[in-house]
């Protein structure tokens, strides 16, 4: 059918602090998103109200040895004996727990639902980091074979330079774009433009007694090999999202009782979610993701939108490479066009379609099976006029969206959001 | 609201051959159990009218090193770009994707999906496969603690003696009923019963030249601590279920499509889940799990029906007190009455309310992520007649359930059928 049978709004959201917290686990990290969320709800809330728990983590199993997340987690907000359950689609993770949230109020079985996502990575080092991501892709056509996530999406790049002349430049703007967007989050992990962390990295020279490295600007930086390494050529160091620990919570509600909460909620309009083929060898197109094309076309047309309707957007750039792809499979730009559309800083806070305005999984952090919902916490935010401090955008946000992309494509998940 | 918008139909479902397969992975028992439950399929099906797959797995992120499951299935079962999404609720993670694929059509997202459930368990040695479910269980304050599942339920098991007087020998009758039926069903991974199994140690004694055991019947038998040690007291080797690798699969769609595919539907007719605390130490009680009444007692709303109308159940029969407890929560007998109706083989195949006619998790064999949907393939087989050989029930079922429990009862979901 493709037709919700009921309207959904959203009418709180709230995210833990994003970074490494070696004082925190899963349970911590979800307990601070969850009462920032309750913190947002305008008026009349009892968290009695909750009928159930939709929450989103990658695997807690491989980083922490916790499976079995959703009903700690109920437990934690009070809601023992309600259901509660988890998804599990790697990054996308928790985007899928809202879409899942949304159908249940949709299906009738629910009136009102929470929906979490929470990841605690760093306990692990980082080569158990790159190991556990990497059971997200196909173990035994690409793991065994020595990819990790770095390498997938490094192919992607490469054939988007071959295929469009991509710019290894153009990777840089994306990140040099969403640190400065990062910079202004007071929850993202890296709230720092690069070209504060290049004047840090000189001042701490400059400490040490060390050459004044000779860096003229951002993009002078990006390019020195020993400030930004190759991860997996033409991926560098600063085209990588984080390791983060972080959680993120919203509330979802039917129409009718969405007005006793609040005069201001946001509705999701359209959801929709595809599958690409798990290992990247057996895809059509290393420039485009049939999963993504697939949710977005299924979510525009619940919604009765185009992507020229979308005034920002939140995309899934765990690599600055995805930010370029995704601009193309939401369909905003046409894939020839994407590099350009950056340059000319089209998507940019001040352009003409925001993308990431919360920094992105590049600055604010990718806590992978929190990050969908997470998005969903910013497009709150920036609907209500609420982002903190000088990333609200300047005009009124009436239609926005987020995409959310699980492995190197394997999952993605779409979601659109009015007034 | 507790009233789905649509009515929800079974069309098709199979199963894996449950047992220990050295050279089977997660890919190949879903392929198997997916050809099986298309060929289930009455008439006119097209894989090309499945929309989603809704997958359920415990952790094949610590059993395989295989995250992300849900489109590596889809994609075998040749659905890409359409969404895929894993469930994880400990051993109740595929009854969850049950439930969440009839919300899934409730809500007028879908008309049609594939419900699957997938564990492979028997790549690690035993010792691993306690460790990889006791983090189903709460790390910090049972897993460290030195508690793993076997010790869980033997906690339960030691309360529900102290509280009603029930028997070591009321254990034993469980699993001895669950081996006879077990024995009748060519897809368990243990298809003797007790008495054979006994028999067969006896001809091996003899073939081994040693002396002959002295077991007069299987109770007898089963008192033997050589034969049958204790695991934790007082579950022993024969109150627990088995390791295995195995996967099932379900075909749900609305009720107008149904009778396209078949003219004798199965309609799931309720559905209901709960929650309850992680660790056991914070519960109210010990012998009755508040996820499990909670659940029944949602399903039983929904569904308009009361536990008397039940004719038959497949309950989540992890270790033998398991299913005492159930016959309780789910409101067949008074707790303090189970023990005596399964002495009275009430439960028994020939009984007056039959459960676990597959031979249970004790006997048919316990993939964890698989069990939830492959007790709706037993129940859809009894419904429909279609039960192999001497174990369909002698009369004619019109109203069934399923009971599916996670970890040590943090999770339970709860669906009801009739024709």
């Amino acid at each position: 059918m493709g037709k919700l049978m009921r309207k959904i709004a959203m009418v709180g959201a709230g995210m833990s602090k994003f970074g490494a917290f070696p004082d925190k686990n899963s349970r911590d990290l979800f307990g601070e998103a969850f009462i920032n969320c309750l913190q947002s709800i305008d008026k009349n809330f009892d968290v009695k109200d909750i009928e159930a728990l939709y929450l989103g983590n990658y695997s807690s199993d491989l980083f922490e040895g916790q499976g079995h997340l959703a009903p700690m987690c109920a437990e934690l907000a009070g809601l023992t004996p309600k259901p509660a359950l988890r998804t599990e689609n790697a990054c996308a993770s928790s985007g899928i727990a809202l879409r899942e949230g949304i159908l249940a109020i949709a299906s009738g079985m629910h009136d009102l639902v929470l929906v979490g996502g929470v990841e605690k990575m760093t306990d692990l080092p980082t080569a158990g980091v790159t190991d556990t991501l990497a059971s997200a892709a196909d173990r035994i056509f690409e793991f065994h074979a020595g990819v990790t996530f770095p390498g997938l999406y490094a192919m992607m790049g490469s054939a988007h330079m071959a295929k469009y002349g991509t710019k290894k430049e153009d990777f840089m703007l994306v990140g040099i774009k969403n640190h400065n967007n990062g910079a202004l989050n007071p929850f993202a992990q890296m709230n720092k433009s690069v070209a504060d962390i290049m004047k840090s990295k000189i001042a701490k020279a400059e400490k040490q007694g060390k050459p004044k490295p000779a860096w003229k600007d951002e993009m002078d930086f990006l390019h020195d090999l020993s400030a930004n390494p190759y991860i997996a050529y033409p991926m560098r160091l600063f085209d990588c999202s984080l390791v983060t620990d972080g959680a993120a919570c919203v509330v979802l509600c039917s129409e009718e009782l969405a007005k006793k909460f609040t005069d201001t909620p946001i509705y999701i309009v359209g959801t929709g979610q595809g599958s690409e083929t798990f290992a990247i060898h057996d895809r059509p197109s290393l420039t485009s993701l049939r999963s993504a094309r697939s949710a977005a076309q299924m979510a525009y047309k619940m919604a009765g939108v185009e992507p020229k309707d979308i005034q920002i957007a939140e995309v899934h750039d765990c690599f600055t490479i995805a930010e370029l792809i995704a601009m193309a499979d939401l369909g905003f730009w046409k894939p020839e066009e994407v590099a350009q559309a950056v340059r000319d800083g089209e998507t940019a806070l001040d352009g003409s379609k925001p993308l990431n305005t919360s920094g992105g999984l590049k600055s604010k952090g990718h806590p992978v099976g929190a990050t969908g919902v997470a998005q969903s916490v910013e497009i709150f935010k920036q609907m209500r006029g609420q982002a903190e401090g000088k990333r609200q955008v300047k005009f009124d946000v009436e239609c926005a969206l987020t995409h959310n992309v699980g492995g190197s494509g394997g999952s993605c998940v779409v979601h659109i959001y009015k007034k």
